[in-house]
């Protein structure tokens, strides 16, 4: 039945502690475009290169980090399906209504083992920029900045990597593409809800709610070598790369926005299907995995989160 | 749930005049891997960035052209389930028994309203080459030829792409990314059944069951330019690019094997999900809905198929 | 004694039929930047990785094609010893003061056997913008449109390319890097002063003084297909490419500017050295050694010129 | 008159542990061709794409390290005008006779204020694989490994670079591209013999004669990725990168050879012209310099030299 159930990241919502720079940021440094901003503040931004009114929300907070990280599901049906399963789960279930953020619909949303906030929603209003549909074009407006093409994914640190594991497989369908094992069991996790070769992650840590990365795909590698030129012309702070990942095969760099939140800007990866087998690295190949040309993990990789 | 019911195209088999120049087109040239020759003299390909026993079945024959497509699904109860479905939509459907073709469990298969043999499989034994899954390198050997990283999608001519159109996503839930509209009505369209822009695509033809081109992916517009340097070096038989197509955006050359069954080597392309729009192209921008840095097409587009 | 004399192609003025129209694409579409307009109309461009006050002048006409094209000398007095070299070659020499164009030192002038007309001086000023000598990063701006890193040479067709061997490689010290024999003898010649493949080049042609195009150097293979991106995206001209020239090796796109005259943008080509073999292309393989890819020539390439 | 007397580096000649080994690295790794061994076990490698006898030469020997880099001159009277100078300069110069490498003629050698031997030759043989120059392709046989396409340049340790400087603008007509200076004085200088930002450098070192890297040009930034992959499925050695350098430019990645040598594979940087103003960095911005991404040095980079 193709794609059904749980599609993609719709959204993610990170707390910044200056919106006049992130803003910045995230428009003239990463490529995005802002849609709008709420009474409330928040600040709704998206690629030109996606339909959905938005993908990616600004907070102003005095911490940096995530509040949540929403997917979007086919169907209206599906919420109430999946609300479901997630309450058989163990998990209590709120609502959000409609319009809480501009342009989405209602969303339904809970708290998982790691102490993330998933939402789920199956409507988003279109807004512009996005993609021409009548006789299209490659791009309506030349793309800008790093070139993002979408908010695709985030890597979260927290506790229960394990149960984690467990509920995203089986309350909401997702697939294990990639693992790090080590004696103690399972280190890290590699989450498909299509055909992507990651859309959630975790890696183990003992505090919860953490995020270690919400990542904007790119076009190519070229794109990254122009990202990583952006950085050093603005003198951002690069975290690590341009290199690749051992896990997705994804070409990256890690860099800081200017609250601290850890950003990614990748490209390239296999493509996942659901009868692939799941790719597993153990711990003393840990290096590799994450950082596949210099083989030995930064220090900042497994300490620096907000 | 993720992706279910049909995945995507697990086989094509074509016929090829000279089994020895075409294997050696599609080793030595395209990229792939011989993994075997059956009894019958066919032999079967693969890429090695593939999981599968094979993608792609040479057939020798007097006719170059395709014989059948073959989709893998997820379970083998999908096997059934698309059996009804099939025969409730109002095509006989044959089987064929496991080893029919070697490492491939049992198929079913139905001819279209274009003419075309379409087949559904389950089960494929994995063969080597295929990707490591313990501490996986990015390959196993440095890829070589053209680089082809899998046997992608097939565009195939022929009559009452309408009701191809009506059958592909009724019965087996495939969407329609992309088409070409004339005052005759449907003249072209791109199908998914996943997150690729297309995995199927037909174009209006008065002969029916042909094929006009069988496309491999490779990975960038600098794998696109090194197919050409290939293409020359080699004296292949050029149609034209490199290129981009409007359609699905992705970067291409078309080009023949040595029996004049049309190849594409392509890249790029954009991410499809369920919920997007489908794009629409009118018989004013045809041209550049195919090849869209020339604008026009050639000669070659609309009569040259095998 | 490293580079002398003739360092390179300093800059070249072609006549256009719409200013404005002309400004916007070599500014918007091509990349380079509008450093001034002179008191007769005249307008001087460069690209911002340029360090000399201009690289392209476009003077108003009522008829498409080339006034000039001017090389740079290292020193004042080659302008003495080149100008005695060419009188004794046969050639009268003129004298354009300085000044004459806003930043050009003063400058000699000729008429070649082909009837073009050929210049040399020998300073510049430099003007913004331009690369940063203290601390540079890699660029001061980030390239935009086509991201032309220079005009880099320029293709004429006339008479007596035989001729034209003749003076430049005895008079001015060019190499002959590259070249087409027919039966009658040269037909097209690819001439460098530096480590270029070529500075200037020259096909047979019974009209004198013609031009076939001016090209600028992009940075890869990327850029040459965001380059056809262009082209499309604002519905421009395109003669032909993306493709790879046989001579030279050159990636590359043939098209026009609003006024008729032929652009080229390309990149790569090998790098050449004075003890380099000429490499020769016969008449069999004329189409190869033009349009690598196509292996064929276009109608426009032997009969379009300004 | 053009490029006239030192045109580029000819050869490096270093000093290996296990020659099977580095053999091994620099054909199969780097991508070099093995033209020959000598009679003293000496062994001569070359681009395919260099038309001269051999650009690189491995000595077996107890200690890793540089004996010589020789630099071919246009013309064999080059020699004499070049010895001539160098005398008078102050170095006294000895001569090596043709033959003493194969295929390689007379050269005359001197040792610099950094303790390094260079040398000068004007003839060498051409030997296969090279170049095509009749209706020649983009290549004869596709490119492996890294796809080395040059021996480009070397980085010498040691002390006195002031005096180099002044010897090699003075005595062989190099240009300074650009130099650190420190409140000491100049750090580092790159000095071109041609067009390109450097064919050798030094950087300021107590030690006498030592290596830093030997350099190797490479198409592009893709080919640059591609290296890194090959580095990381063989298990070499990584020093840094992919990065930039702000220094030139150039894309690259350094590692070393099985004897702990260090390589580097590069990309891209600016044209360089004798009429360009030198290129500076001060201390504060050292980093930046070298590693344009990173904008730190690491530990390696002022430390481990052969």
């Amino acid at each position: 039945m193709a794609q059904t159930g749980v599609l993609r990241p719709g959204f993610i919502q990170l707390r910044v502690l200056d919106m006049a720079a992130a803003v910045e940021h995230y428009t003239n440094r990463i490529g995005l475009h802002q849609v709008t901003e709420g009474p409330d503040g928040r600040v709704y931004l998206k690629s030109a290169d996606e339909f959905d009114h938005h993908s990616f929300v600004l907070r102003r907070a005095s911490e940096a980090g995530v509040d949540l990280m929403a997917f979007k599901v086919l169907n209206d049906s599906d919420l109430d399906m999946f609300e479901r399963r997630i309450v058989e789960y163990g998990f209590p279930v709120d609502h959000v209504p409609a319009g809480e953020q501009p342009g989405v619909g209602r969303r339904i949303g809970w708290t998982i083992a790691s102490g993330h906030r998933i939402e789920l929603f199956s409507h988003a209003d279109q807004s512009d920029p996005k993609p021409a549909i009548e006789n299209p074009g490659v791009w309506l407006e030349c793309p800008h900045g790093m070139r993002a093409r979408r908010f695709d994914h985030a890597l979260f640190y927290g506790p229960h990597v394990d149960k984690n594991l467990d509920f995203f497989t089986k309350a909401l369908d997702f697939r294990l593409a990639e693992q790090v094992e080590t004696p103690d069991g399972v280190f890290a996790i590699w989450l498909s809800c299509g055909m992507k070769a990651h859309d959630i992650a975790f890696v183990k840590y003992p505090e919860p709610n953490k995020l270690h990365h919400a990542a904007f795909e790119l076009e190519n590698w070229n794109d990254i070598g122009h990202a990583a030129d952006i950085l050093t012309h603005y003198d951002m702070s690069l975290d690590l790369g341009p290199t690749r990942h051992g896990i997705t095969r994804g070409q990256t760099i890690y860099f800081f926005d200017p609250s601290g939140n850890r950003n990614e800007v990748f490209c390239g990866g296999y493509t996942y299907y659901p009868d692939h087998p799941t790719r597993t690295w153990d711990e003393a190949h840990i290096g590799k995995a994450i950082f596949y040309y210099e083989r030995v993990l930064n220090e900042a990789f497994l300490s620096v989160v907000t």
